[in-house]
């Protein structure tokens, strides 16, 4: 933070920080209203240098482009450097712009990094906890309503670009998630005095196969219907606490296996479509156990809504800027969470929605969240340049044509 | 052991330990032949008090029975309380048995059961490790010669005669297994950026769902045509050693999972079956892993030929027997293995097998290998029953007819 807060001085941008800690650098002058991105510069533990730090990089150079240039603004350009953005911290995502927003709840104070709260984490580094406490937003309701549009640049964390070799990514909607635990209860049998059959067996590692096989194909059906959801069992019977909570080494080579349990995630932009899909799986779900004679008991840990459409105008104007700069361009969904979902979900006082934008670039692979994290310089300056482009665009005219769009019921 | 011994010398029976520190109980008298008996007094941590006791106990009442009674013998009868039939204790299965017929490898010495070796424990109790340690067998030529035939009795371990509601089992055949870990190789890719699909997703997880459902279809197919073995996947990713060196705490929650593995168990009786089976078992495992972009390495770590066929002349005056006491029965293959395998085994001069008969018992449940293990003292009277009775008829009349069947090629 220190460093981008020193870049900016260097160059001519004002800095400050808010109540929260996130870092705002502008361009100087008086606007009313402001142009904005932002992202964060936090990552996870043994995580790569792109994962947010290239949103950052390419904000800051497209405000520096700015300042460079002969070009007369019409609105103000300004980074937001979020904090905490990287739910492996303190076990919440966004905490930087949820909290800027006043929707992060006073419980999280207590939430541990390393065994430090997040409440004296944040009074170590001069940022104010009680705002948190107290629920008083950084950005005020005047601010908000005085942010014309805002756009973030980040790497795509998934292998789509690269695989059908597009330049930039224009993000269509923001994937929310719902996550449970799904656990399972059998009986332990001899594995060899029990005869095979489910009269005989309440097998769970069985049952187990059978539920994930009928969900992939539940999924496959619904996509094929016109659905973008992705579902995926991320941990099998291997999450420590949970491990010995249940007593899972009870299972052994030479038994019928008696307990299992297992992640199910399932991730779309539209939540009814994510809660109706999550309804059918839950059903699928028990009356598959039932068909083994095994019992499953689900608990959904979290339920975060996604953002079905990001703003059609930014998109629009974002695909025509890849034309004019001569960059390959593909619309996709962003599989992950990102702040600037919490920047869409914001109302201003017409009912309005901020209009939001996301532009991706390609990752090596699609690794993320892995010390081989990897983007190309060239890939990263088409996102910084396409950036800067259509920003100074919307910060050159008139802005009443954006972001009137009512909000959805 | 010695509440056994004890027990002989109070009803009139001789005792005495072999090399091996199996204890020997004869009734009195000389005889060239002996109708045999034999079960275990050792269990499995936190086991129950029936599986290998109940047979123990079951023997010592029919040369009970038989000293009390004034039935002149034409061969004696004898009961071998064999040591360390479960694995549990020093990794190795039926140690008193396999050893008595020089039948353990010299390295079992140095298995350990709570920190002491195999040699140290043996030399504790009075027993002779070398006799290990130089494949000396406690039951020399000769007497395997005279043991006319062998009968054991054990709880079934499993619930089909309880389901079926049976007073006694008459063992066909003893299964022998095949153990293999498969450990699955993907790639860990962040679960929302990452499209559904093989095209982009390498899932562990998912392709060991698939390969599980396929094979339970697998087994389910050759079963209907004429096979009888059972298969178990006992662990999914819960075996602590084996999960900390594959690092399975890699996959998380919001990851496509990179790595996952199982056990894979096959009983069955025949071994060409078993094997036949694991092949068509393994390409099938592999090609499912192929499908999902995954690679599957399979290791075998233990395979033990089962006992196709226990003596037919013994099943078929067991079930004579039965109708004469009024028990009712049912015939079934043994899903574990017994001490009675390692008498099968054995070959004598001419060329055939020592004829060994096995009685089942029902258990509660089919539950063992736990403090739950449970069978009524009329089940047990009722094996008993049959154990003395097929003894002791086996005993008075000339044996000629019995074993005559040539080894199998």
């Amino acid at each position: 933070m220190q460093y981008f807060a020193a870049q900016a001085e260097s160059c001519g941008l004002n800095h400050s920080y808010d109540s929260i800690g996130n870092l705002v650098i502008e361009t100087p002058g008086s606007f009313n209203h402001w142009v904005e991105t932002g992202s964060h510069v936090d990552t996870v533990p043994r995580g790569g240098n792109y994962d947010g730090l290239a949103g950052v990089v390419a904000g800051l150079a497209a405000l520096q482009a700015m300042v460079n240039s002969n070009i007369s603004l019409h609105h103000g350009l300004r980074l937001r450097i979020w904090r905490g953005e990287e739910s492996a911290s303190f076990g919440i995502t966004s905490i930087g712009s949820r909290a800027a927003f006043s929707q992060l709840p006073p419980s999280s104070l207590a939430m541990r990094c390393r065994g430090k709260s997040l409440r004296d984490s944040m009074a170590d580094q001069h940022a104010d906890p009680t705002a948190i406490e107290n629920s008083i937003p950084s950005i005020s309701a005047n601010e908000k309503e005085h942010i014309a549009a805002y756009i973030e640049l980040h790497i795509e964390q998934g292998k789509v670009l690269e695989t059908e070799q597009f330049d930039i990514g224009i993000v269509t909607a923001i994937r929310g998630s719902r996550r449970s635990w799904v656990t399972l209860n059998g009986t332990f049998d001899h594995s060899g005095a029990t005869p095979m059959g489910r009269e005989y067996r309440h097998d769970c590692n069985l049952a187990m196969a059978y539920i994930h096989v009928r969900l992939d194909e539940l999924i496959q059906k619904q996509n094929r219907n016109g659905t973008d959801m992705v579902q995926t069992i991320g941990i099998i019977n291997s999450q420590s606490e949970r491990s010995e909570k249940l007593a899972i080494d009870q299972n052994s080579v030479s038994k019928v296996s008696g307990i299992a349990y297992f992640s199910h995630e399932v991730r779309g932009c539209e939540s009814t479509e994510v809660s109706t899909y999550c309804d059918q799986a839950e059903s699928l779900m028990l009356q598959t156990a039932a068909d083994f004679g095994v019992t499953a008991m689900i608990e959904t840990f979290s339920d975060q809504a996604g953002i079905p459409a990001l703003d059609s105008q930014i998109q629009q104007q974002l695909a025509e800027h890849c034309k004019a700069l001569g960059y390959t361009h593909m619309k996709l969904a962003s599989g992950a969470w990102h702040d600037a979902g919490t920047v869409a979900q914001q109302t201003r006082s017409d009912g309005t929605h901020i209009p939001v934008g996301m532009i991706f670039i390609p990752c090596r692979d699609g690794i993320s969240h892995s010390p081989l994290e990897q983007t190309s310089n060239e890939q990263i300056a088409k996102g910084a340049s396409l950036l800067a482009t259509s920003m100074i665009h919307l910060a050159v005219k008139d802005l009443h044509c954006l972001g009137k769009q009512k909000e959805k019921a």
